[in-house]
C-alpha cells in the first residue's frame, strides 16, 4: 500500500501560456547540464504544425547552383556533427524588467541545454553550391499562423548571415541527448545556431532558401529587434548573440534560512566566449568573491558555479552573481532597457532572511 | 510516426520548492471546478512521512470519556459525509505583496478544490464522548521535522476550537473526487475544514486529542498568525477563515491582444459566505461592471465568472476584478499587510496591451 513512487518529488515545466505552448524550464531545480527533453523549455509562436513525415523532402533553393529536394533518409546518411549547445530565448528573464514589458512573462527558465547531433547546414549548401551573390540563408519552419499586429498569415521564418550559416557548428539537428529529436522540439529537423539566442534555431524545417538581399519577414524585422526607444524605431538593431549572464539556483529567492554554512550555486553562460569567472556578493554588491566554476569543454554551454557562504549573522541579505566572459563582457548592474524586453542580463540577485 | 500525443498541450504544477515539496496549481489554465489530483497544489512543511498502513489505528484521547484506538476499516464503515470544498493556502498570493514578504513565494495558484468524502470529526467525538471541560481539538499529522527558527523537532499539529471541530461539515476525508485520497494529499485520512485556510486541514492524521486548554504548538502560535507590526507581536491574531477573493484567469497578465471582443474570466471565493457579485473594471478602477457569475450549490466552493469586453481602442489597459460576499465583505484596494504575508486578498489586477 505504501508505494514508494508516491514519494517521488520532481519539478515540472512552468506554464506561461498554452496556446501557443510556452513553458519554461524549472531552472532553480536543475542539477545536471543536459536537460531532459520533458523539462526543456518550449517556446512557440503558433500552434504545433501538422507534418507528414512519410514523404518528407527538404527543398534547398534560391541563389544556389543546383536546387535540391533532399529526402529525410539522405540527410541522415550525411556525415554528422555533434555539438553541446545552450539555447536561450531572447525573452528569458523578461519579467524582471522594471517597469514590466509586455509579452511572454518569462522568468529565469527560458534556457536549456544538451547534446545536439545533425548535419552541418554548410554540408547541405556545399551539395547545392551557392552563387557568389549569396548573402543570407533563410530557413522556414512548418509552423505558421496569424500575428496580433498584422492581418496576414505568416510562417515562422528566420534568416542567417551567410557567415553564420556556413559555420561548421551550425547544424540541422535530428537528435537530442542521443535520442531522436522530439516532435515539440522540431522533429524531424531543426536548426541549431550556437551562441545566438534561440529565435535563430528554427524548428520543423520546411525549406532553406539562399538569398542575395536582406530577408524582411516579421520575425526578422519586427520581432527580435532591440528598440532602445519606447516611442520610435530609432537605433533598432537585430537580436543575435547571447549576452553574458548568470542565474542563482540556490538559495531560493525570499527564502528563510538558518545561520551557518550554505552553498550558493548557479549557472553562467555567454554567446561571446567562455565564462572566465563568476563573482558572488552576499552584501548587495559592496564586496565580491570569486565562485568556483566548473571547467567547460565547450564554450557553447553554461558552466556551473558554487560558493560556500558562512551566514554568521541573522538578518536580510541580498545575494548577487556576476559573470564575465573571455570577450571581456561583464553583466551590467541594470539591464539594457528595450521596448520588447530582449536580452535581459543584469547581475542576478535574490534576497534571503537568515533567522 | 506522427503520433497525435505529441501535440497534447497541458499545464503543470508550478514548482516553488522541492524539499519540502511546495508546488502550486496553474490556476490561469484551470477550466473545471474539480481540480484533478495531479494539479492540486501541494503544500508541505516537512518531507513526506513514512506510514505503515497495514496496522493503522487512529488514537482519540485527552478530555474524552472513552479513549479510542479506531482501525482504518472501522472508520470507513461509519456514515460518510461528502463536501465540495475549496482549499486555499493562507500564503496564496504572498508574492504579490509590495514590498515582498519572506516565505514561500506563492503566486495565485495555492488554491484548489474538489469533492471530499469522509467521516465527520463530530461522529468520532460522539463515539469517544467529550468531557465538559473540552475547549479545543488538536489534530497531529505524521509529518515532522526541524524548523529554521527552533532547535527541536516538531510534528505538524494544529488545533480547532470545539465549535469548528464539531461542525457537521468538518470531516476526516479518505476520498477525493471519488477516488481514494492520494498519498501526497494525506492518505489514509486528512482533515477537511471548510471555510478555513488550508493550514487547518491536517494531512496524514496520526492522533486526535481533545484539550481543555489552548494548544501552543509552533504551527498554532508562531506560524499562521497575523502580525500587523513588523517589529513586535502587538495585535497578533490567528489565521482562520478565508478572505473574500478573486483571481483573473484570462487574459494573461502583460499579454498583447487584438482589438475586438475578449472574454475576461476568473474565479471568486470566500470563507465568510456566498459570493454575491463580482465587478470588473477595464479602466483601472474608474468604472465597474458586473460580471456573470456561475450559480454555486455550495458556499464552500469558488464560483466562475466572466465578462465580455469589447476592446475598441489600442493602448494599455489595467483590468481589475473585485468580489463581494454575502457577509458584506469586499476585496480591498490594498492588501492587509502583515509580517508573514498571510491572507492576501486585494482586488486582482492584470495589464494588457491592445494592438
Amino acid at each position: 500500500m505504501a508505494d514508494p513512487k508516491h514519494h517521488v518529488v520532481k519539478p515540472y515545466l512552468v506554464t506561461r501560456r498554452l496556446h501557443p505552448e510556452n513553458q519554461e524550464t524549472p531552472i532553480q531545480f536543475i542539477e545536471n547540464d543536459r536537460i531532459q527533453t520533458s523539462l526543456f523549455y518550449r517556446r512557440n509562436h503558433f500552434s504545433y504544425p501538422n507534418l507528414t513525415y512519410s514523404n518528407y523532402f527538404l527543398p534547398i533553393n534560391g541563389m544556389v547552383n543546383t536546387p535540391l529536394l533532399i529526402s529525410l533518409q539522405s540527410i541522415l546518411q550525411l556525415p554528422s556533427k555533434t555539438v553541446e549547445v545552450v539555447l536561450e530565448c531572447s525573452g528569458n528573464k523578461r519579467s524582471l524588467f522594471e517597469p514590466k514589458v509586455f509579452g511572454e512573462q518569462w522568468g529565469k527558465g527560458a534556457i536549456s541545454q544538451g547534446v545536439w547531433k545533425g548535419v552541418p547546414l554548410r554540408t547541405l549548401l556545399e551539395i547545392s553550391g551557392i552563387k557568389e551573390a549569396a548573402k543570407e540563408v533563410v530557413v522556414e519552419g512548418y509552423d505558421f499562423g496569424k500575428r496580433t499586429d498584422l492581418d496576414k498569415v505568416f510562417s515562422y521564418t528566420r534568416s542567417l548571415p551567410l557567415e553564420k550559416a556556413i559555420h561548421p557548428d551550425t547544424i540541422i539537428a535530428y537528435e537530442y541527448n542521443k535520442q531522436p529529436l522530439s516532435f515539440k522540439h522540431g522533429f524531424p529537423f531543426r536548426l541549431i545556431v550556437p551562441q545566438w539566442y534561440g529565435m535563430a534555431s528554427v524548428k520543423w524545417i520546411k525549406q532553406i532558401s539562399v538569398m542575395a538581399s536582406p530577408f524582411n519577414g516579421p520575425f526578422q524585422k519586427i520581432d527580435y529587434m532591440y528598440y532602445p526607444n519606447l516611442e520610435n524605431d530609432d537605433g533598432a538593431h537585430p537580436v543575435t548573440t547571447i549576452n553574458v549572464n548568470s542565474t542563482i539556483q540556490k538559495p531560493l529567492d525570499m527564502a528563510k534560512i538558518n545561520t551557518g554554512k550554505h552553498v550558493i550555486k548557479g549557472i553562467a553562460w555567454s554567446g561571446k566566449g567562455n565564462i572566465t569567472h563568476v563573482e558572488i556578493s552576499t552584501d548587495n554588491g559592496h564586496t565580491w568573491s570569486k565562485a568556483q566554476v566548473s571547467a567547460s569543454k565547450s564554450s557553447y554551454k553554461w558552466v556551473s558555479w558554487s560558493y560556500e557562504w558562512n551566514a554568521v549573522e541573522k538578518g536580510i541579505f541580498s545575494i548577487l552573481s556576476k559573470a564575465t566572459d573571455s570577450s571581456g563582457q561583464t553583466q551590467p548592474i541594470k539591464p539594457y532597457r528595450n521596448r520588447n524586453g530582449y536580452g535581459y542580463n543584469a547581475i542576478d540577485n535574490i534576497k534571503v532572511m537568515v533567522e
